[in-house]
């Protein structure tokens, strides 16, 4: 196949695959059929199996893609940044991702429940991985001193995740102030883990 | 109806509810039938009909007496004691109430969408209800100087709902930890509104 077939072909999946996150999104992937996607990109159920093998290869594909941005984005964070500007960056880049694309952030989060056994523990280990960049850069925020010596790393963990996987909730795409967003949140969540005063190092 | 023919009545109607959670939790509302939920508690779909009128009230029997629960649960704090601490024990009331069925939890704040037009007006108005006790709440501490001055109200309301809304994801029943968890939320979540050292009244 020469590039020049190659390119539509990735750009009907491209459609495919933005047709079938709003349908998602609105209907939720057990009440969404091919036939929906089909329609929605002005095609015929059948020519749809050209490019996508079936309905939860489709939801595959959003979500792994989905969480891979996810992973991407804190994974290219400089690691020889200070935890708490390296943490302050990661949730920045979160809201910005999220703010790209609300619905599909909803469709990444909870969507991957309806994949089958092998393609949700994929889905799981990278949000394991995404999580544990949190957990990690907490955990070393605490030793160098940055966050409080007395923080409990698992719940400043899950108190950062659950304001991040919020976020889908209330930042809408078309929001002037939603790229201020990560640093509002940024600014709250890392004041909840600095040192008080007396034990600053 | 005497009470002692009313009372096996609401036994019954409590049972489908509870069998009819942990179905929606398992498979989501969608996936779930009428048959599926009868098969749960050894009876006739037919049968099932004298206790719920249909499977979208059986979903909003279950979301509106969960989201009714956390209200009343908030609204019942004495409004006297400072923001700081009246906040704190709502945190602690959240997390208690996910604690007692987590699966009931993630029904109550997710699967709210799948109501029609008429009842979902009506839990979203009691989802205002609740998120309004948490801005109030943290506005009022503002005010009182408890927290901040600067302080971002907004995002400082999205940030402890984000973390409380996401508490059934991570909170097990049967964690012994689980008592806990409100008071560590709390913790950290206060820190990230109280005032630096320098402004405090």
């Amino acid at each position: 196949m020469s590039t020049s077939e190659r390119e539509p072909a990735a750009a009907t999946r491209e459609m495919i695959l933005a047709a079938a996150t709003a349908l998602f999104g609105d209907l939720d992937y057990p009440a969404t059929s091919i036939r929906d996607i089909a329609r929605a990109v002005d095609m015929l159920p059948g020519s749809l199996y050209a490019y996508v093998d079936n309905k939860e290869a489709i939801l595959y594909a959003i979500v792994s893609t989905g969480i891979d941005q996810f992973v991407a984005a804190v994974e290219s964070l400089d690691p020889s940044t200070a935890p708490d500007e390296r943490l302050e960056r990661a949730i920045r880049a979160h809201t910005d991702i999220v703010a790209e694309n609300p619905q599909r952030a909803l469709v990444v989060f909870h969507q991957w429940r309806y994949l089958g056994d092998e393609s949700r523990a994929k889905v799981i280990t990278a949000r394991r991985r995404y999580e544990e960049f949190f957990r990690t850069t907490i955990r070393e925020g605490v030793e160098t001193g940055v966050f409080r010596s007395d923080l409990d790393v698992r719940y400043a963990t899950l108190t950062t995740l659950g304001a991040l996987n919020w976020a889908p909730e209330w930042i809408h795409a078309d929001d002037p102030a939603s790229a201020d967003s990560g640093r509002k949140l940024a600014d709250i969540l890392l004041a909840g883990l600095r040192p008080f005063d007396e034990d600053t190092p």
